[in-house]
């Protein structure tokens, strides 16, 4: 037999611990399937004493990460620690330095310093694998970086983060308000006690750029994504995406235009009878638009201990195979500087929600406006009154444009506010096309 | 620059003529991608005058694809030929024996020759890549070769065959019947003059036995799999699909039981609101269940020119990277002999339609065949009168049976038919839980 892959693995949290267990269940399928056995040899966590439900029994202890990412001992170094800063960048770093073939689940990590860790990995021909970083089980990153290397891919759009999915599904089966959705995925363990970092979008903003980067040759860069979260979205506007025939979903997307890579994350009207408007609760889902064929959509629990932990075992096997494939797809020298999407010059259909002003003129007003823009309408709905609480006189007025710049319906929407035919902001919200 | 990786590709159809292009156009991509150029040297085809709309010049031509699978020049032999037999095993068989690695699209090859091919690029440590065999663009062959390494799959099963889903597709949208749809297929392309090997199951058979393989570690052998196709199916089917949540899709599956794995190619019931139940027209769809999480699906398109082409050049750009990967996932030594199998033990719930003589006592009568052979019902649907054309005094019965053995059921209706409260024979369709 082969001499085994050594693995050193930093982080016992849930991901962890089922990573020790998986390795264990699967010993000899995972020796079969490598030509090699693989060998947790050694591991590191903030504390030694805590009961993870797994035998860590003839592993070494590093109480140093660091450490242990550098130990002549082992092959492979398994990050999941977590977090952009140290000790992970720091332990990562080592393990690339001294030779070291890395697997990480690390969106973070990757997302602001994949360049720099890619750069290293490069030098010493090391592996470094992130599958489990972006879309839990699915295969995305195996997808994007391998699979599909012969076509010219034009979009990457997916539901990226299960958090937002989940409150997005929940309003709209029970017509429950976003606080509502969210407090019970607070409750139910789906969202963190502080969820900015999902619900405003910046976590799918991190993964995104980790797609755009393996499918368009940009340098991962959450700062060149522009980032809209689903705090926004009512009642309302599910119920008039349900009756229009769209769902509402918190998309990542990246799109090859005109002006180069546009990278944005932002709620979406998507198409009801599309794979990916299908994808409800805490469920992931990536399509791809690839020249001269339909669709490919890749669907999955995005996160949780087993479907996590699947994808690290499954970058690790790559590693005991042989298997080292650039990180990002092809060589760092050759990733390009990506931009910050002007969403001005975005083009699109987009749903608008106003409160209007119920006096005769009104609507007039709006088409004028927009007619002036020259915005084509697909579909104007305007309700005889509005909920209750909404003010004496509102009237909801219901639009889809077709696709124009997103500078001429900011502007329309300027206008119609000096009009003051409307009261309060209005909603937008842009509509995908699938 | 590293040398450039030779191709020699055989069968210049619309799938080679999509490979012969996609290269041409991805040509710097592939190579910053793959770390070398990728360049087709030589090709063979039936008829070389034949205006195929790609650029020949430069290209060795072989009137013989054997001898050109032989070639010294080439490094990679591509059989886009087709069919069992030879000329196209000769020539994989010739490629493999002179130490060249093997691209294939040639489903029917893999599923009889499939163990035999893999032996010989065993003993040369080349590899024999075939994703385009089963499911077009979607990367399922690379997904559970390489990307489930860890995982315990309980069971895959998918949507295999565009052609029978199409005609599904057609005849729940529109209420077709199967030959209407079927003969709107064959004028559209989707189908055959001869469609019997399409909607009779065995294309979708072919396809699994490939998949079985790779997931459970089975010789693939399309005899040792229950293959039932769709051309029984009536609209009366389809609409009470409909009215139940279900649709209805021909499911190739693999799964593991007791007794083994089980293979089966049949209609299936499956849930509307499932991944699966999605998938319409010609696309095709892979679900695959491992043990501790939420399934994962891939959808895309099962067929054409560009999709199948994209599937082999990501083939030869894994060759060209130097990945190698035992074909069917694991050491052809260990892989293990297939059984048929027995559908009398198969384990699941049914859809039962049948026409009831309408007089007294007939319901109670089917009620306690089913009670005899202990089957529990979760519903029976009993219409009043039957749709024109089905005999004076027809009801249409409808029963969904609870998980039950499939011989229960056989024998429950037996006596029933022999009790004479039904005209025609029964339609049993197997609910797929999913």
């Amino acid at each position: 037999m082969v001499a085994p892959l050594k693995v050193g693995l930093a982080g016992l949290g849930t991901v962890g611990a089922s990573v020790v267990r998986l390795i264990g269940q699967q010993r000899s399928a995972l020796a079969l399937r490598c030509g090699r056995p693989i060998e947790i040899v050694a591991v590191s966590a903030r504390s030694r004493g805590k009961d993870r439900g797994i035998d860590l029994k003839g592993l070494r202890w590093f109480a140093d990460p660091v450490k242990l990412a550098a130990d002549p001992d082992i092959d492979v170094f398994v990050e999941l620690i977590g977090g952009v800063g140290n000790p992970a960048r720091a332990a990562v770093t080592s393990a690339l330095k001294a030779g070291k073939s890395v697997v990480t689940a690390n969106k973070a990590l990757l997302a602001s310093h994949g360049v720099a860790l890619a750069t290293l990995a490069e030098k010493r021909a090391v592996a470094l694998n992130f599958e489990a970083a972006v879309g839990g089980v699915i295969p995305i990153v195996k997808t994007l970086r391998e699979g599909l290397s012969g076509n010219s891919i034009e979009r990457v759009y997916g539901i990226l983060n299960g958090t937002c999915n989940y409150i997005l599904t929940r309003m709209e089966q029970e017509g429950l308000t976003f606080d509502a959705c969210l407090k019970e995925a607070q409750r139910l363990g789906y969202a963190e006690a502080n969820p900015s970092f999902d619900v405003d979008g910046h976590d799918t903003a991190q993964k995104l750029s980790i797609l755009a980067s393996l499918t368009f040759g940009i340098k991962a860069d959450p700062k060149s994504i522009y980032v809209e979260g689903i705090s926004s979205i009512a009642p309302a506007d599910l119920a008039a995406a349900e009756e229009l025939g769209y769902r509402i979903k918190l998309l990542g997307v990246a799109v090859k235009t005109g002006q180069g890579i546009e990278q944005r994350v932002h709620p979406t009207f998507v198409r009801k009878d599309s794979a990916i408007a299908q994808v409800m609760g805490v469920t992931n889902a990536v399509t791809i638009d690839a020249e001269g064929i339909a669709p490919i959509t890749l669907v999955g629990a995005g996160a949780g201990g087993v479907a996590t932990a699947s994808a690290v075992v499954a970058d690790i096997a790559d590693i005991a195979r042989g298997v080292r494939v650039a990180p990002f797809a092809r060589p760092v020298g050759r990733l390009t500087t990506s931009k910050k999407a002007p969403m001005q010059h975005h083009e699109g259909g987009y749903y608008i929600r106003l409160l209007a002003v119920d006096k005769p003129g009104t609507a007039a007003t709006i088409a004028k406006r927009m007619a002036q823009q020259k915005i084509s309408m697909e579909s104007i709905v305007q309700r005889h009154r509005g909920p209750a609480g909404q003010g004496k006189g509102a009237v909801p007025v219901i639009l889809i444009t077709y696709a124009t710049a997103e500078d001429a319906v900011r502007k329309a929407l300027a206008a119609v506010k000096r009009d003051r035919v409307i009261s309060g902001e209005p909603q937008l919200i842009r509509i995908e096309k699938n």
